[in-house]
């Protein structure tokens, strides 16, 4: 028996199969979407929107299964009608508008090359204003809104940008009948379902996101949501009354993308949820284990039963019961970018390649922990946790007439790691038990000298998946549940999943230099991010100098 | 009749011979330093560490004088003979240790690879410790010294710099019988002076770089330097009891070196000042007049008539009776980089070439004030004025995924011209009166950009020297006077010095911008300076967007 993975990424979709018995990899294939700047449609005048072609992840469908099939068939003991499941994850909040049907408005000639008319990508940023308006609302009228997504609203998430879009161009929200979140929408096309108030929801996307829970009945009641818009009110009709955990099948292939995919029409098709909470799975999450997913932002997820109440964690931006595991509150956290700013400086700034970041994770290995001087936050995309807040931008401190690129590209290494390290510190100090930490994603498999930093800047001992596709692994271990080939998701974990030989342990005398380091980060972090009003900085950089000093001696 | 004009820059030293009566160029040669990384012995071990070799100046001084004169006679009219005059000027504190006889130490076998041997050179910061205790021991024993340099004693300067030899290389402070500014040494060296006790020293390197002023008799007190060390209080008796001001001649020009240089012996040599004080007069100063020397750092002089007493302006590094114009107060002041800022970008960085300057020019003359919502601090070599604090660094705010390198070079340029603004507006605060705006180096030439942004930030009409050699030609400027050509100075700026046609003026809608952007860099530049020590920066970066997003719409 086998089950098939489907991980909708920020520049490409994956495909995997997997084997129930143990999670060996049958057949994997990578298609990166067609449109935009590597998928993403940009707005030069504009450096929040981040959009996404719908129509890209039906050619993204059926070419990256369809592969994935053709490369598991050579494997013995194979065949496509072996495969019981389908799982599906992608990134989010991700919604899409869609008409009475369904159907993408994108997919009509009027509304093709609208940028407001695709799918909202989790990281555009456009909708900040809105975000701020609905925190503010909502702490006004209803704080139990936002007090388990941290206090604050984003404008990464739903209301935010639907909201967004009727401010700036209401000809695009009137032509929407409706807005589905593409994590939902991808298993309903798979489903044949053509009513958006039949896609059946996951509460991963719809938690803190839409703001629901079953304690106040779904989505925001219609009262708070006209505060916003008469018209937002009105959506509340056309979206869903409920959100599903992973212990629901979202329905089951319909014919039409049977034959598409070369699959068995009716099996059935996991409830989606975003990457990282499938990844979480896929990495065997369960209560006292950290699972980092390190790509261009980073996802920080754990999960705590529902036996004990949890409490609201300032800045923490989601704790949403049934979220990951059934049975557990998901806990999320996250850096709004990583991967993207050593992208930024290497590929922007340096104008470099594959090639440079070779050369300056070589060179910055050899340095030492503050042997540079320098300093930065990792804020060039805003601050997701602790701060929930993306009015914020990148600081660099410390720099010299000799500062090379290489101990930039350190230092902004480092920054990521010291935002990492207070996501934990927030997390333990409210009681979430961190007793390991999983990290997932091509950086953490393919950069030592970074997870080496995360170990020295946070003592704690890193571990990486042993698979390189946790999410779309997640994804495949969900169907696997759902089609009954496990009885719980902790023994479908316990078989398909793994760890990597490697482990990164933090090494006494860097942790003594970054314990330095991150006194300074937070004096910075806290006052740049308005935690601390009237700070004394007159020592940092001096403080800086005299680490740089001691540690070049 | 002719003089003769030579400049010690920090990478090549430059001859100019000029026509007394018009200040017309005949021959003009630069010579680079033949030593260490263009002309500076670093340390790889302490980015603080410039020292230069002293055999550099001489070899320069002879084929920089013969070249400029090989030039100068293919001018009708001109003949060696007819240079009445020799004025020098260099960069300082760059004291030279020197044996009994006036030769430095370096050139001794023994000496001559070690670095505290040489020239320590006036961008030299190892001696920041000893400056900091200077500081202190003259603020509890003799406020008097420091309060006309800012109240705060400099690393760049004369006691620093030995007391630290002495500190870090005793060997090398017992071996020097004296030590010389390299602004002294070079007309003693020409007058053939063989004692340092003989030499004759300007009041521009004793003035507060060695604490030097009438009103105390001189030199600092022996029980005073007794207070750095015992060594440093015997070193007084092998320096000097006075110190001069331009209307005295430094000496005469001895046969030997007559002969080297094809020039007749016997002519004057003029008191040798700082490059920038010469270059005030090459530029035309008097009172009202702010001449700025833009190049790798900056240097802001201005003069007031003795006929009034001067306050003592905190921040402010030097008010010196005769510093620049015999019977006015000079006053000082200046950036630790500016151009060594774009060059650490583009070069270090960026690792580009003056191609890429031009490349990086041209595309951030393109982008409007603000657009690009960064703000940088203009310390990556610490801050002259006016914070007078080496134990500073560079910082780097506002910057998204999407920030590029050419909108990081705007923001250095903003930077520095934000320094400059500092500068003014705290001379204004005390009463200096800035009636024009006179730049000259290479920088205030050859880049346009700059000097609109340094017009806009500042509000102040920019005007460019006539010369484009105005530390040169104020060094022959003062030889043309004390060769007996003028009588005054202000005459001999009147005939000899001009301006040119370009004119920069603050373009109203940038001043508005800017004025804002300037508030954001003194919250920054008073909260990491020390002057504000409970600043709320949580709205920093808000304004910063705000700004930005104002300029793009």
């Amino acid at each position: 028996m086998y089950s098939l993975g489907i991980d909708y990424g920020t520049n490409s979709v994956r495909a995997l199969i997997v084997r129930c018995t143990d999670g060996a990899e049958m057949g994997s294939a990578v298609v990166n979407y067609p449109s935009g700047s590597q998928g993403i449609l940009l707005d030069k005048s504009d450096h929040n929107v981040a959009r996404q072609n719908p129509a890209d992840y039906l050619y993204g469908l059926e070419k990256s299964v369809t592969e994935a099939i053709r490369l598991a068939r050579k494997k013995r003991g194979f065949s496509p009608d072996a495969v019981i499941g389908i799982g599906v994850d992608s990134t989010g909040s991700s919604p899409i508008p869609v008409d009475a049907r369904n159907v993408p408005i994108a997919f009509q000639r009027k509304w093709r090359k609208n940028l407001n008319a695709q799918c909202w990508l989790w990281k555009d940023h456009t909708s900040w204003r809105e975000a701020a308006r609905i925190t503010e609302l909502a702490a006004q009228h209803h704080p139990e809104y936002i007090a388990s997504c941290g206090g604050v609203y984003s404008s990464e998430w739903f209301w935010s940008k639907i909201w967004h879009c009727l401010n700036i161009d209401p000809a695009v929200f009137d032509a929407a009948w409706s807005w589905v979140e593409l994590t939902d929408w991808v298993p309903s096309v798979l489903a044949g379902v053509n009513d958006p108030r039949a896609v059946k929801r996951g509460v991963c996307a719809a938690g803190h996101k839409a703001l629901y829970a079953e304690d106040w009945g779904g989505l925001p009641e219609k009262d708070f949501l006209a505060r916003l818009d008469p018209k937002i009110a009105e959506l509340r009709d056309r979206l869903y009354e409920k959100a599903w955990d992973a212990s629901e099948p979202a329905g089951s292939l319909c014919p039409q993308w049977a034959e598409k995919l070369g699959l068995k029409p009716g099996i059935p098709i996991a409830i989606g949820e975003f990457d990282v909470h499938y990844g979480a799975i896929g990495c065997g999450v369960k209560e006292g284990t950290l699972v980092k997913v390190i790509g261009t932002s980073t996802c920080d997820v754990g999960v705590v039963s529902t036996k004990k109440p949890v409490p609201d964690i300032p800045g923490i931006c989601g704790i949403v019961k049934g979220a990951i595991l059934p049975g557990y509150y998901g806990i999320e956290a996250g850096q709004s970018a990583v991967g993207d700013i050593f992208k930024w400086w290497v590929e922007v700034v340096c104008q470099g390649d594959e090639e440079t970041h070779r050369v300056l994770t070589t060179e910055a290995a050899k340095q030492k922990p503050g042997q540079a001087g320098l300093l930065a936050l990792d804020w060039n995309n805003g601050n997701r946790t602790i701060l929930v807040d993306q009015r914020l931008s990148g600081l660099l401190l410390g720099q010299t007439l000799h500062t090379t690129r290489a101990e930039i590209y350190r230092a902004l290494i480092e920054a990521t790691a010291f935002g990492a390290r207070t996501i934990i510190e927030r997390l333990r100090e409210y009681g979430v038990p961190i007793r390991r930490i999983i990290c997932a994603g091509g950086i953490a498999e393919k950069n030592p000298m970074l997870m080496q930093i995360y170990a020295d800047v946070t003592g704690c001992t890193m571990l990486v998946s042993g698979s390189s596709q946790a999410c779309a692994l997640g994804s495949a271990i969900s169907a696997a549940v759902v089609a009954g080939a496990y009885k719980s998701f902790a023994s479908a974990e316990r078989q398909m999943t793994s760890l990597k030989d490697v482990v990164y342990k933090p090494i006494p005398a860097h942790r003594r230099v970054y314990d330095q380091l991150y006194e300074l980060y937070r004096t910075l972090h806290d006052t740049f991010g308005g935690l601390k009003k009237d700070a004394d900085l007159s020592g940092v950089m001096k403080r800086l100098l005299e680490i740089k000093e001691a540690q070049r001696a």
